[in-house]
């Protein structure tokens, strides 16, 4: 797996370069082309995927934007503490990870410049990396805090209109869609890792269609969704009536903390609700809750209890207890996007990428929630960019 | 859904008639019948699967061979107040109950009649509740006590020595198989709805080819197992590597009291196991336990516990608890399958159907455990057969 | 176990009499006397609190006051589809059920007549009860719905001051505390089985000491808290440093739709919460959810996540989850507490209980939560009282 | 908490002082000597057990007996791997490790010397290491692997015919009570905290009255039985009928290796299910399992599933699991026992200690298995030493 020198080279761009996830994927990436540790959880290692002519794993080198203060190399130690990678692994890729914190740029945030100077600051941003690295490829990936909905207005549902507010110094967009408007612009796919608005407005899919761009979102499915996406179907297919639904999650870290906050929580609670509905047919009863308790640092633990009737109405039900690292589950999927999108652009591919839904609880492009079908969906589309190679 | 005088009437033949699973099978077919309840738990009403053309699920009269004691009406008051069903439906067909109870005929055992003789004497059943019933389909379905694995003989494996050791007077095939025999011998499709050896010999492979007969098994997927093969798919495509997988099953009632025999068990175990692996491709550690707690009565709970690693070799876990009752879960899956195997007898198919295992732990005539993928197999093979019709 | 002639009889005057917990205390007594089924739940059956000596189990005759409509036979039929006790038993009992349902009274709401007309009506109410049939002792029980925390005034605190109130032709007291209030007036000890205000305000406590009358409260701890009074010294006598309690109760019925409502659930959340942190000495982290899922009917499922730390910081984690029928489990502990309370008033005692605190998740007249601990004072005050019977 | 000169110097001399238990009891004493990490799960350091007046914790200094190879620092490492405790920890007591080493002496096993000869080469590394470190005390801890039960012998029973036994070259003695023999003979307090034999043989007690030395035991109480001994009590004390608990024990390392061999895990059964009956007065049904998955390393996850029964039949469950790292609850307990002992030597008691209860399954000198009453009793004897001092 070591790339050689006509390894296509790919950059992977983050929003939130020093936040877990972004942290998590670039110690990967090191420790992957320093040959420590197994890809496990890089679903595009599996041959049904592997199959599409991937650019390699290894030949993946990580920038990204930043709003916050830290170093890579600190936060990999908080991180190792706290036991998403082993300690040995953080100080053994030390000093590579200081030269990819020295790729890190400073982010957009609200205040000072315009909408419009930060766009083409951040464009520049994208330009120069992937000149100096000589790269065919960079893709843009939202890890960065969830974001509260958006307000809507006219600019989010028209390109000429948006261009139009920004030239006038207007700041019309929320910070996510900011960046996906200026990665379009410099002619990068985009992946929305969150539920925050990043490429989905209308507009923007109107200027990735323009640019040819392809895009892949949103908000990554990690663990109880995906559990839901895997669970949900069995009840379908066997004519088992889900009568109630209840889900709980109690996480720490930064993404607790954020969705600590109502606003926030809001944009997940919604992405997180809508699959079981598509699958089961009918909306279901039962309580979501998402629930800050800082003392389980960067791990989740998830309780689902479902209430369902069988034949002549007798009631059963089925408890789950996932117990997983958000971060660790997230980071190889980054990965895998960042290759995935790569290839899609490759190809030719352009707007949403309904194939990858597999990755994500808002499946742009397509209604599809069932995991099954979501994996044939990905390995038929896989095959196909095989076929064209 | 009520019968018309054209309605195909299709009889379903149960070998353990008065056990829990035929007991509760009966009384919905009675209570559909009367318009009492809802099939939920009937995948063939699923219109995917209603797609074949099958006969109406309010047209299956029932009838069966019974070694025990008791009573349909009896048996249907002791699991209502075990909360399979309603205690108000056990008393509203009680008169009925008690007509379907005459429709049950004695058993064979080991001792008394030659196999031969008791061949007979069960085709002979069969062909009188045809006649008597005008009845366009029979169909055979074990469900009575798992027998422990059959010691291999030379008579199993060929027809020709079969039928000689018969003639001589022995009594070589396990009793499940004896009623497999009479059943192909009668004309009927035979459904193993446990791990007994039943139609899965080769001798008998080769009868029910030479007598255009289908039949389909083995071991009614309803728990636990159920939910390995909707989980461990997820595994795999997310390419996390499963380290250990432990399984405990506590089940009262007769089955548990059955499976509390370790030699019993050991079809049940050899079953349950072999899923798990073809899935994820690799042998997974981890006991399994099957557990007689006589006060759970016809109840189920299963706990599983998955330990598993992702990305850079981080641990997380996964648990769940599920609480069924076997009883009303295996009831309807028996009615789709009495539907299912009529229809493709009807639609000329033989020997074992592949397209069924999604209803069963040890699918007979494919390798296939993932239950999307068997979904998917089973409503093509509908789909296909409702063109045909 | 049946009643003699000279056994004392006592009354149970339930606030709240077709409730879900009156409902089944009620079926209870009768079931018991007519000795269909056995007093499991029944704290006051083990010897070390019958050493108390108590009046008989079967003495009891009940009776209370309704703001609903409904009738007792009906509220059985409804509680015994719902799994709470046996259908049949509902049946066997219809009648002495109906007999029951003639001693319930309308009860007191806001609007109509002053809270002085309301409380002279209860009053006569419990004197009319008693009279009729020459009962020794009447113990007024308030199981009717959680109110919300109470707004404080002076007249809350004050004997004289709420006098004068309602004399004044005001209503300055929430219905649990008219009824409290009422009771005391009429010479009966009172039983808060509710979080609701009751006889816990200052003013009544007064009137409680001025006629020499016991009472004990409040809130029944049927599920979730007991568990943890069980678990929480454990913890602490074990120096392991509990760093999270996340607890979520999923309940239906009646209860259920109460506490959807956040006010009437603040009452609750507040007497929950503090047992915990009684018993560790500091406060601890975590949500703490009610939710109201119809579904479950008459059934909780309540799900607790406690991380804690242990020898040089290692984290490791309980989780448990308890599926309990709330009216099954207080129903016996209302009956405990009449008899308790009947015994308390006739060896002389007035205010609160203390020695009861074992009932209770906010216990009067004492700051102990650990459960032994609180056996400990029960069964001492029990053999105390027997000293002197 | 730092040691003066007068602190009064205690021994701990584990068997198996390279096992899991010992390594982490000895990087526990250097941790807190060296002010590294807080003392949780130390209950000699609450002050209802401080009050006995206790040899400091700082005070301990380890050796031990070991069969096996390896070293300290090497173990250590290793256990921090596995999240026993932090890495920084090893790293930072690699020196202190190295020294302690040192200190571990060749351990006796079958073959080679004869068990008088035996004998006497322990007491002489326990004599050198008392007088080398001019230590006040020395308690012998077993915390090896655990033991087969033993065959019975006279020998067993009488400290005469051990003794013409042990003369005559004879080996009768397991192994674990060969240390017991060794270390009474040598002066020292014995603490049993695995379920073999040890100082539990009628004629080692003899041994023990006779040289006026206490002992404590057996088999440390740490994980799912320490949760039954506060779970059960409150089913009895609420009258609730336990019909049935089942138990899973998941565990890795080496102790679930050992207990993998059907005939030690005897042993570990035979205390385990004691405490249960005890406490509720009647047998209990339902299966207990100890299962050997590797991958769980030094942690055991338990799953335990309890149905009981209340009111008037209704049928109720709870169901828990533990996620704990036995040598980190193991190892502080290890060092109250010695800190106790030592107490209780210096005290001038004799015999079994019955007031240690509270820390093991199968309690010495007394059948009191409730854990809150286990507390009591514990107290209650430090108040006692506290006031003799």
């Amino acid at each position: 797996m070591s790339p050689s020198p006509l390894t296509p080279r790919i950059g992977a761009w983050f929003i939130g370069a020093r936040g877990s996830v972004a942290t998590t994927a670039t110690v990967g990436t090191l420790a992957l082309r320093a040959g420590l540790g197994t890809p496990d959880g890089c679903v595009s290692e599996l041959p049904e995927v592997a199959a599409a002519g991937l650019p390699a794993l290894t030949g993946i080198i990580t920038g990204g934007h930043e709003v916050g203060e830290g170093s890579l190399p600190k936060r990999a130690e908080e991180l190792a503490a706290g036991g998403v990678f082993p300690t040995a692994l953080a100080r053994a890729l030390c000093a590579e990870l200081a030269e990819a914190d020295d790729r890190i740029r400073p982010g957009a945030g609200p205040g000072g410049e315009t909408q419009r100077a930060a766009a083409d600051r951040i464009q520049e941003d994208l330009r120069a990396f992937r000149d100096r690295h000589g790269l065919d490829e960079v893709v843009v990936v939202d890890v960065s805090s969830t974001e509260p909905p958006a307000p809507d207005t006219p600019e989010l549902h028209s390109l000429d209109l948006l261009e139009a507010a920004l030239d006038r110094g207007e700041s019309p967009l929320p910070t996510s869609s900011l960046y996906a408007y200026a990665a379009f612009r410099a002619g990068c796919p985009v992946v929305a890792f969150t539920p925050s608005p990043g490429p989905k407005l209308p507009a923007l899919g109107e200027l990735a269609l323009r640019e040819g761009l392809p895009w892949a979102g949103s908000d990554g499915k990690t663990g109880e969704t995906l559990l839901k996406s895997a669970l949900a179907p069995m009840f379908a297919h066997r004519a088992l009536a889900v009568r109630s639904w209840a889900s709980v999650n109690l996480l720490g870290g930064g993404d607790g903390r954020t969705l600590a906050d109502p606003e926030a929580a809001q944009s997940k609670l919604r992405t997180k609700g809508q699959g079981l509905e598509a699958i089961l047919g009918h909306p279901v009863d039962g309580p979501m809750h998402i629930d800050y308790v800082a003392d389980l640092g960067d791990w989740k633990t998830a309780w689902d209890h479902v209430s369902f009737e069988g034949f002549l109405g007798t009631r059963m039900s089925l408890q789950f207890t996932w117990n997983g690292c958000d971060s660790a589950l997230a980071a190889p999927l980054v990965l895998d996007l960042v290759r995935l999108a790569a290839r899609a652009r490759e190809a030719g591919e352009a707007g949403p990428l309904p194939a990858l839904g597999f990755f994500f609880k808002d499946p742009a492009g397509t209604a599809e929630h069932d995991l099954g079908r979501q994996w044939q969906a990905l390995t038929d589309w896989c095959t196909a960019l095989g076929a064209r190679a």
